[in-house]
């Protein structure tokens, strides 16, 4: 057999078929509105001017910058999700809005190629001087990897081109003396740059994020010996946070453990995987901290949500087994950035555990930062909330009450978009001659094998039902399909069939994959059955926020239970009853189309009479106990919630 | 009969024996030492120029002023800790320096009675214009307080004398214009004033002090109007943290709940109670705003250690039902305060409930921030203590990793110093003709009743054995004495005897104490015999730090969990079973003379294999718990600690 590879991939229904739907028809043109300085339905601390910042740039207004440093990025973020969605489907509406704004950013490009409308509008003078917190070139990363979804969605090379000056400038820039030790602050630009070079097959692109990364940490730090931007209405950070807090504490190969602010963190390793897979990794010493700060990050500080940085001071990482539920900074973008890691890792090493990482992360915390009705976001993802508590703890300051229409540092509405519109391409992966299932979805995905092209149907209600329907044809037969199918971590029993014929003594892989060489003489159907049973989780005990508790899981959704569902009393004294069966019942209204889950657990009567200590153990009472799909939380007003209870055996 | 009154009072031996006289015999020399500028044993940042700083006002040293603004504090409490201590127990070196201190402060003393050494030395042209931060007048009432303590100890009046012209100094002062709405915003001028009328019987102080009590909190509030001293190596602060961090949110008399700075909440209140007593409350409402507050600190806002303020953050109250374990505040000086206010109150009320609260915030909160050796302090007292964690956690950058021999900011240390030398004043309230035992403790106590004096005599172990001897003797036989003996919360069962005479149908007042009417035609001996059991104690559901865990406690004495006093696993996982027996044993080494708790209770399994989560809760085996009184933990060495586990029924 030939090189095998992915040519063409879509989903066609499904959960995710209703979200990108929504996403291509509604909410990439609510988010250009107000990107575009929409006033209506936003408080005057959520208006945005990331459009203007670049008419500004550009000449075409005259008026004064506003936003944040990295406000560039935000408006990057929506056209590499407005590019996704185009290839997608097509809208010439959308992509006419597109070619406006290439033509816009195109503008405000100065001769040298050089693009950031907070230094050309607010600060020239302080252009590529302040790396620690300008987001220069993180913005710049941001826009490159617009610009190749954006040529690889329409084949049109303007907004490539204008990014590759911008990448060539700082290709010259870092041979210079005096610039060979800098990096971002917050890593993107590696990104950014590795894909500009997956684009052009330029390797100076490729050269110089290695060159990033290797810079990266080397001591003494020199953001040390550049003066800070300074905390301004710009949102530029005048507290140094400490080297740990860029990842620049020591060189990222020999980095030990997740440390430093979340976002950043995935970022940078995300960067390091592309690195690692392009080849850049000689001896060996960046794969192989990349894996140990995965393994510290997933095995001692994640969140049962998939969600990470357990402290809103420095937006970071703690120490391992920290994890307050109630007050983890747990941003979305910080969850995003795992799924991009982790995809990279199964392009690296098929291995089913980063799936189940990035399952995890994308079903829960991810989703939980975009509301139902498309309008609403979190920023941050907490597991408990307690009205009222929010307004006076400094360090759940960090916490919204309530869902917001948008951010003064609005990094999470676009990031959600760009995941979710490429979401197919986590799905899949194509290795030699395997076709690796690592998410299931709803979808179409054309591979080139050998000599002809598999295409390769998907139906399944994933991720509320366990059964996959896989349809595999191909315009020329006979042909051969190595399919891999992954179990994941929560299903203990399943059921495999091609064409109807239960399959025995299946071929599982060294990780766990479940082997499939498929004959196609014709068409061929396997259905893939996993038992999706609703059951308690339980945490390492040496968490001690939630030792001794549980929480409800159902397939890789991770359930929470707020306070209007429950009998009376709310949550207060709420346990589950480990024997109650749990039965679960179709979402209603908003909910419409998520499973929810019932059973009985009890409740502590109140029986101290409203004092705050008693010598017995105040007894309980039986209560019924509704949980929710944990990212479809605060979809119906403010409440109490929680994810992990108390039990009783 | 006539009037009863307490004419004299000492310890005499057992718990608080001891105690005193290492504080008369050690503790008040080492202090002195330190707030003279000692070096050995201290880091830089905890050197005191306490001393210094009065020379340098009185001119007798030409240095800079060091320390925060509130230093003068720190001697002025260390001194009315050596009053007590002197008259406890002559001691003409303490006296010498008492006296020459004394001199030192009459010297650095302004013509016009101002004294105040951080203005006269550093900012004179500042003197009274900062008011929210500045600490000057707080200052102020803790140096009237020891004048009048010295006073009362040697009835040398000259320390009184220098005080009293600083009080005529703000009399006259506050009658100005531009000053008549002014207080300080941290309370303690009040109680210094009421104190100084108390001593002089010139009403002129009673009334500045209800002056203040009564200007506090009017709207707008003053504060915002002056400017703030600034954040500064005098530890002035920068942030204003509202007007409520200084119960300056609303007039006092309005005021429903605990809140704002802990330790400016139970000075403010403890003054509000002493005008009370004074009649300076026509229309009650002063007492009603007090008993409103009270109620929501001890029911809804407190630990269970007595503790209060559970944020770090404005070292405040936060809202009910808030206690996280983990991040409290919970400032010595706060319980220290707590017993000051519920003294007051058993003086207005005779209600054995403040004397609950009053005695579990002094055998916790309180003797937990003084270490068993005596040199070590605890600023803050947390019951959950991870090692490691608060060297990551912003929100517990207020703990300190290990006890500490000084700090910058001691307020603390000389605060223990002068409850405990005073400590047998909170024992005994006599009202009318009663007696009220209100704490139980080894001492002897002269009560003129009628016309003889009743002498009191107590023998107990108490906190560690509930059975309290009283002998009651008279210069003049027959002789009457009431006697009101309080049953605290903790105790279930007890009986009493007079002269060996088991008492029966015993006379219970309406608050709970147990009346006994002795004729004394000789000596007579009271025997109280109060079970105490030791046994757990639950929260209220409400509070979801700990709701589903326990505590153990026995009598007054909450205790807790050192991760190396427990088997291998340490207190990962560890949990309480509510059957086992519980055993009492005898503390050794630096734990001597204090009981310890043994029982079973079970540790879950690591059966995790390092894994964050699983899917079947992790086998329990059982474990042998071993606890230790809460104020004796982290004296041998730096371990894991907690108060609440979760439990097994």
């Amino acid at each position: 057999m030939g090189k095998t590879q992915m040519v063409q991939s879509k989903v066609t229904g499904g959960f995710w078929g209703k979200i990108q739907k929504k996403i291509a028809g509604e909410t990439l043109y609510q988010q250009y509105e107000i990107l575009n300085g929409k006033k209506e339905g936003l408080r005057p601390e959520q208006y945005s001017s990331c459009i203007l910042n670049f008419e500004i740039a550009a000449g075409k207004k005259d008026e004064t910058y506003k936003g944040y440093v990295y406000s560039d990025s935000e408006l990057a973020k929506w056209m590499e999700a407005a590019a996704y969605s185009l290839r997608n489907e097509p809208d010439e509406r959308l992509e006419k809005m597109m070619d406006d704004l290439v033509g816009l950013i195109s503008d405000a490009q100065m001769e040298d190629g050089y693009v950031n409308t907070y230094f050309q509008v607010l600060r020239p003078q302080s252009r590529l001087k302040h790396f620690a917190f300008s987001c220069e070139l993180y913005n710049m990363g941001h826009l490159m990897e617009a610009a190749v979804a954006y040529y690889e969605a329409t084949g049109k090379r303007r907004f490539l081109d204008v990014m590759c000056r911008t990448g060539d400038l700082l290709c010259r820039l870092m041979e210079q003396e005096g610039y060979c030790h800098v990096y971002d602050g917050h890593p993107e630009i590696e990104l950014g740059l590795c894909r500009l070079f997956q684009a052009t097959g330029e390797r100076r692109y490729l050269i110089l994020a290695k060159h990033f990364i290797d810079e990266r940490g080397e001591q003494p730090c020199f953001f040390l010996t550049e003066e800070l931007l300074g905390d301004n209405d710009e949102g530029a950070n005048d507290k140094w946070f400490g080297a740990d807090h860029h990842l620049a504490h020591m060189p990222v190969r020999q980095q030990e453990k997740a440390d430093g602010h979340a976002v950043k963190a995935v970022y940078l390793y995300s960067a390091v995987a592309e690195l690692v897979k392009e080849g850049q990794d000689e001896d060996g010493t960046l794969e192989r901290a990349m894996l140990r700060v995965w393994k510290n990050m997933t095995e001692k500080r994640m969140y049962v949500t998939g969600a990470i940085g357990q402290q809103g001071y420095g937006e970071r990482f703690t120490t391992d087994y920290d994890l307050p539920s109630d007050r983890g900074y747990l941003e979305s973008c910080a969850s995003i950035g795992i799924c991009f890691w982790a995809k990279r890792l199964l392009a690296l090493y098929q291995d089913p555990r980063y799936a189940d990482v990035m399952e995890r992360a994308l079903y829960n915390s991810v989703l939980a930062g975009w509301s139902l009705d498309g309008r609403g976001y979190f920023y941050t993802n907490t597991l408990h909330y307690k009205r009222g508590v929010t307004d006076y703890r400094e360090d759940c300051k960090h916490m919204e009450n309530g869902r917001q229409r948008w951010f003064r540092c609005a990094c999470c509405p676009p990031n959600i978009m760009r995941l979710i519109t490429d979401i197919q391409n986590y799905a899949l992966t194509v290795v030699r001659d395997t076709i690796f299932f690592q998410l299931y979805m709803q979808g179409q995905w054309k591979i080139r094998t050998g000599e002809t092209i598999v295409t390769v149907t998907t139906n399944t209600d994933y991720p509320f039902d366990g059964v996959v329907r896989i349809h595999l044809s191909t315009e020329r037969y006979p042909a051969k399909a190595r399919i891999a199918l992954r179990i994941p971590e929560w299903c203990k029993i399943y059921g495999i069939s091609v064409d109807g014929k239960r399959s025995r003594n299946l071929n599982i892989s060294k990780h766990g994959y479940v082997i499939l060489d498929v004959e196609l003489l014709q068409d061929r159907t396997i259905i893939l059955d996993m038992e999706m049973e609703a059951r308690y989780v339980f945490v390492n005990e040496k968490v001690w926020d939630c030792a001794g508790k549980a929480a409800l899981v159902r397939g890789p959704i991770v359930y929470c239970l707020e306070a209007f569902d429950q009998e009376e009393g709310g949550l207060d004294g709420i346990r589950f009853s480990l024997n109650s069966g749990i039965t679960i019942i179709e979402g209603e209204g908003i909910l419409e189309g998520a499973k929810l889950l019932e059973t009985q657990g009890d409740r502590i009567k109140s029986s101290l009479e409203g004092k705050l200590y008693a010598d017995k153990p105040a007894e309980a009472e039986k209560c019924r106990i509704r949980a929710i799909p944990y990212y479809t939380w605060q979809n119906r007003g403010e409440t109490d919630m929680d994810v992990w209870l108390p039990y009783r055996e």
